[in-house]
């Protein structure tokens, strides 16, 4: 299998097969055919088809799709057969809420320390989670094994902070921040950029009105 | 102009361009050029021009952007020139955590109520955001002229939360809830799937470590 012929656009559909194989295994559902994932998903058969063949197909002619085998093939595919132990960096309620988000679910990914510059939270815990000063943070990446950051810092810090994390040889970061950081190639980063999805509905409410003359 | 001609990929690059021409805008710089913007942004020159000339190009050859102009005309597509209010549903410490993120701009979208069903929440403030019993909320949309709702409930709420909101009129959904929403297709739905980003961030490192043999 070679990754650099995939592209991110199916990557970013393989979470949302996971999710909703993962209902209908939840309801007891062993097998399900294209056609009924495509109804189910509102996407066409053939994007299915298209999409897992990517990775091996994972269908049968004439059975469909076998529910709980392709959940934890497309599960392993997004490791999520690994533990994943996480950083927080931004221990504001941003942070926080993530954290106890992340960590309240039966999931392999588990936010181990969080850091931050503020006296007033340092050495709180968010559930589980110690808040530790911003001085820790290298040493505690490398004695916990730490794979993957959450920046959940301002805009003006983000920059500065993915330049330590650079440095502490961190694998991924899932960035909040608002800004897109530039990191070398070998550092993988997943934006959530909340603003610019509020803007986009925005958008399309507008383009609707516009349409409608409302 | 004709919305319907408009792809969401494109729509999607709009929030993207309003940002870097912000940040331009601070640092003062009146002009750019597609290729300096280009370089800035890591697209092409080319994408920049053929995302812009959806909405009729703003650009003149030879002298290149206005930044100030541009980032206003994009602001206008994106509806920033106008008031959104807005309300959260589901006042955990997500909800209130984005209610926190989004009021603290300086942006026209502003939450004006949150709605919850846990006493132990309602009656209580975030920021200047009043937390109301769910019960109030179809007379507080109405009463307020609320066009947008932050869904911040439990994935098993959100199916019914949701038809709630359509009853409302509401125009426009900010999903956070790990499900996707099935609506009138007058009202539109953005979904900031965290769980979705995380894992498509996991499988990132996983195939990089896969191709390097680490």
């Amino acid at each position: 299998m070679n990754d650099k012929d995939i592209s991110q656009a199916v990557i970013s559909r393989l979470p949302r097969y996971y999710r909703y194989l993962g209902e209908l295994k939840e309801q007891g559902i062993e097998r399900i055919s294209s056609r009924e994932l495509s109804e189910l998903m509102h996407v066409t058969a053939s994007q299915i088809r298209q999409d897992l063949n990517h990775f091996g197909g994972f269908g049968q002619q004439g059975y469909g799709y076998n529910v709980p085998y392709l959940q934890e093939e497309i599960g392993n595919l997004l490791g999520c057969h690994q533990k994943h132990d996480m950083i927080l960096v931004g221990a504001g309620k941003l942070g926080q809420a993530i954290v106890g988000y992340i960590n309240g679910k039966d999931m392999p990914f588990v936010f181990r320390g969080a850091f931050d510059i503020d006296p007033a939270v340092i050495g709180k815990t968010i559930g589980n989670t110690r808040i530790y000063p911003m001085e820790d943070l290298k040493k505690f990446v490398k004695a916990h094994n730490i794979d993957m950051a959450a920046l959940t810092v301002p805009r003006t810090e983000a920059v500065k902070t993915a330049e330590l994390l650079t440095e502490c040889r961190i694998k991924g970061i899932w960035n909040f921040a608002h800004i897109d950081l530039h990191v070398p190639s070998d550092i993988k980063v997943e934006n959530v950029h909340m603003l610019d999805s509020l803007m986009k509905l925005s958008y399309n409410l507008q383009s609707m009105e516009t349409e409608t003359g409302k």
